[in-house]
């Protein structure tokens, strides 16, 4: 936090962010030029980076704890998509005027709130304003012994497809913000809503994968494109039965009144579920490792020579529409 | 580089970003969710960040190249300052629409020159779009052996105060560039506007100040401002003889048209030199060091018991109207 930008960022910097730094000695307060992170014996940096971006990426008027919190979990997510441990982030902001003392409050506490849950801290970053929307970076920074990492590019034929919890709700959750997805009870609405505005990222599963699964990622551009990007990286193709791919039951219930909103499921982003491949022999590994988290882990496909995705119904036929699934959103 | 957010993402990042990965064997190319930074033996992350909005910390159409490497050597001098040896480096841009082709491959022609100059790589980020401004966030990563740092906190009275460089150029420059400074032929008007746009981080001087020196920032909000922020952490004052504060022959130029713009000198931010100090038996060591790396470090002043900074004339009175020099910028 070197370079204050404007009258009153030493005050704010102190009041809200230098709090959230006190748990980890090398932050100094936020009061150097720099942070101290020291790894783990043994252990190799993991590091990832997000941007955000109001009226991009959340809505200017969404509660700025959960703005917070999704920021930082999508990073958590690529972390645990790598098998890394999460340690410490860096935040840059660029407030506009508008923003105030209770919303930086309440952005603050969405950030105490994740680093109590998943024991991280912040190491340091920079307030600066902005006459344009509300900007955030993150920069997520974790840990992986002997810098041994979970790849997209190592998935082989014969390979199982697994996915984590259940897809599609983060796609139907910002249809359903929007009003695009009408029929459901407030239960339900407010469900999926919930798993688009906070993803859960599979902090505690990524790393237990090393070892087990060939290769992984977190599905945060829609299923299909995102086994896409594996098959891609590992040179092979992928079927996904989409009757096998888990779904909740607020989701099963949109699908009840639309089938067509299959393909949604299928493509739409924002899950942050890690995806990953495993050879036949883990099955067992897999499904206890599932128990014990108490996370659901299910089999959804496999992958084959060639190159590609598709995704077939109960009798085998290809679904159509598929093709550029997930490679845009937002 | 997980969270493609507009058609054209990956073209993007494989056209301009990628290659400035390729030096980096953990940055996977970008095609992961994470990057691998593998510590040399012994030694601890050093981290910083800062961000860059157009239109408050530079002009939209300022030269990309020179953004771009301002961005990354703000942050190496902080590094710098720190006593740590850079090594990677993480990018989020939020780009409006109007940034084109020609734009980012100056852009990226800049982080490419100065990776070469400062041997880093890009280890990761993201790309976004934004309807606002220009704005970029920069995570800088170098280590220190043993986590071994230089703080701002360790300055004891009695110490000498060294400032590396020349002083106030910077400040000039902008002033120079608004149209605020006449008076200079156009030889002194480029030199000092290109010490504004292009800061030289004292990266080969920061690690050799462990040891040396007690206490040590870089000087970003202006000479004084930075000075009283090793006070304020050290407990303690320091006095400025400002007929010691190294200046170049522009500002020397520019002062001699205008004595009152020493107040400007001494308080004007973004000169990025290095601010020491270190007790009087470590003269010798200075010198030798500063010799030895062809680089200016000058004595200009002390630390003492007490509180604030002040500056003095060859006389001792002590100069007016710096109280709250530099606490403000851009």
């Amino acid at each position: 936090m070197a370079q204050p930008h404007r009258p009153g960022e030493f005050d704010l910097i102190a009041r809200y962010f230098a709090p959230l730094a006190a748990g980890e000695a090398g932050a100094f307060g936020l009061t150097d030029d720099a942070a101290v992170l020291i790894p783990s014996p043994g252990c190799s940096i993991v590091a990832t980076a997000d941007a955000m971006v109001a009226g991009v990426h959340f809505l200017p008027d969404d509660p700025p704890d959960l703005i917070a919190r999704k920021l930082l979990r999508v990073n958590l997510s690529d972390l645990a998509a790598m098998g890394a441990r999460p340690r410490a982030y860096l935040l840059t902001t660029a407030f506009p005027a508008a923003i105030d003392d209770a919303w930086l409050a309440a952005f603050a506490e969405g950030l105490a709130a994740d680093q109590a849950e998943f024991g991280i801290h912040l190491l340091g970053g920079d307030t600066v304003s902005t006459p344009g929307p509300l900007t955030l970076s993150l920069t997520a920074l974790g840990e992986a012994r002997d810098g041994a990492v979970l790849r997209r590019s190592g998935a082989k034929p014969g390979d199982t497809v697994y996915v984590t919890g259940t897809i599609g709700d983060a796609a139907l959750g910002l249809d359903s913000l929007r009003g695009h997805l009408g029929g459901l009870g407030p239960r339900q609405t407010e469900y999926l809503a919930g798993r688009y505005r906070l993803p859960q990222p599979r902090t505690p599963c990524g790393p237990r994968l090393l070892g087990l699964a060939h290769a992984a990622l977190d599905v945060s551009d829609g299923l299909v494109g995102d086994l896409g990007h594996i098959c891609k990286a590992s040179g092979l193709a992928a079927v996904i039965e989409a009757a096998r791919v888990p779904t909740s039951e607020a989701a099963d219930e949109a699908l009840a009144a639309d089938p067509e909103l299959l393909t949604r499921i299928l493509t739409g982003g924002d899950d942050y579920e890690l995806l990953f491949t495993a050879p036949p022999d883990a099955a067992a590994a897999v499904a206890a490792l599932g128990a014990e988290l108490g996370l659901a882990i299910t089999a959804i496909g496999r992958c084959e020579a060639g190159q590609g995705v598709r995704a077939v119904d109960r009798d085998g036929a290809v679904l159509d529409g598929l093709g550029e699934g997930g490679w845009r959103h937002g």
